[in-house]
């Protein structure tokens, strides 16, 4: 260390924090560190002391989480390359992106067919193995073969799902929204999580449970974005050289922006519901050229589905055999429609959204009471995901032994009962001619029973009675199932419970409403999904797209609006709630309305740690040693300029990479052409998440330590900065819309230090800035 | 004037220009001031030489243009307003917007339908009219009679646009589109405006022009979305004072994308459309907020428009009577497509593209030619508009006498040839049990033209010969009629001219490909669509909710990315081509790449004006008389801080409020108490368009010219700010996404002026910066 040396390589506190606070920052230095990579365990249900304890909770597992960089950093490589940039490389790049949005339209189209197509085979043999114990009326033999199907088909997938990749479990959609937001949980786009939740999600939804494959559909979109984002994996020796182009985070969130649309059109074989959810729901920034980059990954999935489903029309997919680019057509059904029919609607939205946050709620509960268990091993884990398996499986079975049989109705173009495959009109226990209405929907895959409750001119199939139960059952067992370690969407759970719900409201108001229950249970499952998921027109949209009825448009918005509204008031959206559970700094797209009262330099955390323009390599070594910083300020002094003025910001793995390349002097002097000449911008190039280099992969002898390092050619030069007494409202609106990473704060007035502090992510969170003045009330204006 | 004093009232030249640059300043000074409300008169097609002359031409008239402040201004007043806001405020704020969004679509639904009860009234009696006289074979009477109605209609509607509003002439959808952006071009959203657009487009339309009432009814949404948000209109006596709450522009910014989107929403009954139009191609800045508030008003016009519709299903409204909620229903067309379907459609898809681009070229050359003569005056303008409505009249009353007459087919439901009103098969010279299919399409309104091109089982009903005369006619006309002075949408325009090419290209490819005729059209009609205004989600959903058929999804997405992707590589979309030729400082959402070549301070233009944080009376009006500048930037200096440092930012605006309160004082003392206490945050709310005080409304003593008046409380202390030295790539970036106004250029090193320029919207023109820097290649790298 150089002790002459004032203005570099020291820790200056953080400016603007009062006594009390600077007290606490000093206690805390060792583990307050502005953006380091967060990595310690804390258990979840602690009371939180620490302000800055930031923990990525992914399936249950504490893992260490990461910023992306979304700035565009223009140091002198940077220049240099796009000023040599030729015009083939722009075309090259071009075409490139518009090739792999159509790569991962198409895996993404493949794997959303591959899925269906093992789902409706796996679970079809089962119930058609079920189904024929029952016909010999051997009633135990049948559930113990139903039962231990289910455990067995869960056991592997929570196997799976505990041993290769825990971040698999869960929704995932919550962590791709998190990743667009700019957080990167540890492997939660990895290879491993893929494959577990290609197969995980296919053994679930099989096994029965009340989940969905449509939230592991987007993450699997997401996922195999990203596996071509950064050029394969190494790990598994899946790498294409001509692939690694895209070595910057702003790339990559485009292209699983697109994975997330992807997924959603596969998922729901929704195209535009697909778009319109990436843009609603899972991006935090949005370009037009995305929405169109989207949009041709969708319609390439709309291609692929179809080409898929006109050849297993034929019947060469075993089971899954029927079903055209709809899934539910309700399309048969008049859809005229009066004020009472009004009247009845209203209702149903305000009590959907009521169950809606309701829901939300408890599913709050149910994870975060898992957690605790989830906390002891993957032992605990496969137990709760065996127990959650025999509890759905004696529901699923049991509950139809109480309903009464009901005889077919007699002017039928199907079977009645259902024979050979699943279908209507299950016979269960009832002699021939009757069917069982319960059995109908349990003993059914998830989405036959939708269709099951969709269908139109049907008003009488389900008594009330059955209804209620069923809609009993789902709608706890969709919320117990949820948190589970085990790959399981939202969509389909909610779909169900609503779509109940909203068939047992038509069948109340039968009296007085004309509207067919087929269209009352597609207008239960909006207000279901509008009262937990909160989003407007992309469900709007997917609605539209699954049921193919136009004309029920201004009903559905309707449905969608009241519940939205109503649930709004009690909590917030079921994915924004995961996403705070697992404890990803998720930055809001408006700034809280206490941050008006505050400037910008009252929230700076933790020592800056400062270079001079031509640094001691020793000096640079040690800070990357100690801090976990990301950013670090670049101050140039006499000689390099007149006064000290801010040359730029350098990234730890700019520092690593030019460290490693030993381009040292013995003394302070630049070195820039020869840097320029040395390196290229590829070689600063982002790696994949863990793939880069650490500081401990560097060798620098004891003589090294003592020479200097050129930092000019590796500093961004125009980082943005903010005035100190700027409110911090508004830079949280300058950091949130162009997607930084790190603010310099600069002094307010002259003859200070040219920088004196940096605002990183986590100065945003309302648990840092409440920690820090917990005076504030967060919802007072 | 103080000639004591330096650092404040005084010129400082733009920094970091060149001299050569700098001698151009120099010359440009007195035209060139950042920020102005341009308002000289310059002849459109003159070479621009100076190059920041900025221009709007609205409708060919040259008016005054203003930039809107999106920025949150933070000032004293504005602090001390929101800290004393008390729940009950807010919750009237939040109430207030959403009765404003209901209100909006309330009232556009109600316009859109009233429009389309008059067209189809209008226009139905005079096709009566004309066709009772074809019965008796009084041919040349006919024509006199249908040509002498189209001219009287066109006429009222030109003088209607000369006299009253000019600006009401166009589409209208760039103008939003630029409102949107930023720019508020002068009356533009005027109730002047909004009458002359209601009732010119009625007569417009009902002239049998080839035109439009989309993009008419756009502007009207915004317009009536304006005219509540600057609660009412002062000129026309319709103010309410409960109405004045959302004085501020980025309120009234949410207020107009609600407007537009309710005019699509209301045009094409397409309210999912209508969101995404607004989100797609209108709106510059995008909230998720946003989203769900625009999809409430669609949501109310969707149902307003079903109410209305059922209540003339029963034959209320005269000759509007059938129709539902969906306009062209293909749906009962076989939606099944193979390869050789496919290939056709892609070649549709590509000439699509190309012709579409065609169009744009020649729109954008028709533009500039009328310009020339719109410039003489109203009588030539009205003028034009005739000619064009006598050569309309002729080409739709001549060219069917080119047809053969077809016999009608056997198996119809409908009358043949139609009888009493508009419809499929139009007698015209044919004898009884045959019918002219030319006179079919050019002899009915616009909306029926292409109900008949789409509909589907009637591949014969027109001969291919007939459709390429009426393709070529439609093409032709479509380009010579946008740009004469009446309102005219685009939209029905292209639709009509893209089916008709669809349905050619369907007949010639009859032999290979089974897909209907109808379902030809519609591709068709999506091509020319993404051909001409290159957008892609907004125009699928549209056509979705068109023509009510959701199988089609895949192939119309297809279509529009073909067709958008040849047609970009030949020149811009048609509204921003409308927007650039109208001389609208459209601020692009992404850089330009040779701004990465520039530094911020390359592009400051004009001179700077600084004022001292107590600044002399005479001093401020001095600097309002002389300059155009909206901002001017407010420094500190000793006494009231050590060094001279920025204080912040005072808006002309601001200026002119505080000066007229007169709370003045002899000596430079500071007065915040006194000003907090006399003006409320209230006093400072913008004003509507042309409605705020102007310095000419002054009345300022010699004495009080000689006092001191304290800019603190009025000055936003936190302003966005910029080093010099950044790239300027980065620093419209910033511009750009936080919506700025004035954009701060501070110094690098210290001890220099603490503000060394502002750059402005105009700053970022590429215009401006290509005239700076003449060597630079726009479209390099």
């Amino acid at each position: 260390m150089d002790p002459e040396r004032n203005s570099s390589c020291q820790l200056l506190a953080g400016v603007g924090s009062d006594l009390e606070n600077f007290d606490l920052l000093e206690k805390e230095t060792e583990n307050n560190e502005n953006d380091r990579t967060y990595s310690y365990r804390e258990p979840l249900l602690r009371k939180r002391t620490n302000t800055t304890s930031q923990i990525a909770i992914v399936g249950a597992n504490v893992c260490p989480i990461e910023s992306l960089d979304y700035e565009i950093f223009e140091n002198d490589l940077f220049k240099q390359d796009w000023r040599s940039a030729k015009k083939s490389r722009i075309l090259r790049y071009v075409v490139l992106k518009w090739a792999f949005a159509l790569v991962i339209g198409l895996v993404t189209g493949l794997v959303g067919f591959f899925n269906n197509i093992a789902v409706e085979n796996i679970a079809g043999y089962k119930l058609l193995l079920t189904s024929s114990f029952m016909a010999k009326a051997q009633y135990y033999k049948a559930f113990a073969v139903f039962a231990s199907i289910n455990v067995g088909l869960a056991t592997a997938a929570a196997a799976l799902c505990a041993f290769i990749a825990p971040a698999a479990a869960g929704s995932g959609i919550p962590e791709v929204k998190a990743y667009l937001n700019g957080i990167d949980a540890y492997s939660i786009l990895a290879p491993s999580t893929l494959f577990v939740k290609i197969f995980g999600s296919i053994l679930c939804v099989s096994a029965g449970f009340v989940v969905g494959k449509e939230g592991p559909m987007v993450h699997t979109g997401a996922c195999i974005a990203s596996l071509l984002g950064q050029g394969g994996s190494r790990k598994y020796h899946l790498t294409w050289s001509w692939l690694r182009y895209f070595k910057n985070d702003r790339d990559r969130r485009d292209l699983i922006t697109c994975g997330a649309a992807a997924g959603v059109a596969a998922a729901f074989r929704a195209p535009v519901g697909g778009v319109l959810f990436a843009l609603e729901e899972a991006a935090s920034w949005w370009r037009s050229a995305l929405l169109w980059r989207t949009f041709f990954t969708t319609a390439i999935v709309a291609i692929v589905l179809r080409g898929f489903i006109q050849f297993c029309a034929t019947g060469n997919c075993g089971l899954f055999g029927e079903g055209g680019l709809i899934m539910y057509d309700v399309s048969a059904a008049d859809a005229t429609y009066s004020a009472p029919d009004i009247l009845a609607v209203l209702l149903l939205g305000v009590f959907g959204g009521i169950f809606g946050s309701i829901y939300n709620y408890c599913v709050d509960k149910v994870i975060r009471t898992y957690s605790i268990i989830h906390e002891k091993g993957a032992a605990p884990k496969i137990l709760l995901v065996i127990t959650i398996s025999l509890l759905t499986s004696s529901v699923a079975y049991g509950l139809p032994w109480f309903a009464r049989c009901i005889a077919c109705p007699t002017d039928l173009t199907v079977a009645c009962p259902t024979v050979g495959k699943a279908g209507n009109y299950i016979s269960f226990n009832c002699p021939s001619g009757y069917y069982n209405d319960i059995a109908s929907l349990f003993l059914n895959t998830n989405d036959d029973a939708i269709r099951n409750l969709f269908s139109t001119d049907t008003t009488k199939e389900f008594h009330i009675y059955s209804l209620f139960i069923f809609f009993a059952a789902v709608y706890i067992l969709g919320i117990i199932t949820y948190g589970i370690a085990i790959p399981s969407g939202l969509f389909i759970p909610v779909i169900l419970a609503g779509a109940c719900y909203g068939r047992l409201v038509g069948r109340l108001f039968e009296s007085i409403s004309s509207l067919d229950t087929g269209l009352f249970a597609l207008l239960g499952a909006a207000s279901f999904l509008g009262g937990t998921m909160r989003m407007t027109v992309s469900l709007c949209v997917i609605l539209l797209e699954l049921t193919n009825d136009l004309l029920l448009l201004p009903l559905v918005m309707l449905v969608l609006l009241i519940s939205k509204t109503v649930a709004d008031n009690f909590n917030k959206g079921i994915y924004d709630q995961i996403v705070k559970i697992k404890g990803l700094p998720y930055l809001e797209a408006h700034a809280e309305p206490y941050m008006k009262h505050l400037v910008a330099s009252d929230v700076v955390s933790g020592p800056l740690v400062t270079f001079s323009g031509v640094e001691k390599v020793g000096c640079i070594l040690h800070a990357l040693r100690t801090t976990g910083h990301n950013g670090f300020p670049v101050i140039d002094e006499p000689p390099f300029s007149d006064t000290p003025e801010l040359c730029g910001l350098v990234l730890r793995s700019h520092l690593l990479t030019l460290l490693n390349g030993k381009i040292f002097s013995r003394e302070r002097i630049l070195c820039r052409e020869e840097i320029l000449s040395r390196f290229g911008a590829f070689d600063f190039a982002k790696a994949g998440s863990g793939k880069g280099l650490k500081v401990e992969d560097l060798d620098i002898d004891e003589e090294e330590m003592e020479m200097y390092v050129d930092l000019h050619p590796i500093a961004n030069a125009s980082p943005y900065t903010v005035v100190e007494t700027m409110s911090l409202a508004k830079a949280a609106l300058l950091f949130r819309q162009l997607g930084l990473r790190h603010l310099c704060l600069v002094p307010k007035s002259q003859g200070r230090s040219p920088i004196v502090g940096i605002l990183t992510r986590h100065d945003f969170m309302p648990e840092h800035i409440l920690g820090l003045f917990p005076n504030i009330k967060p919802h007072n204006n």
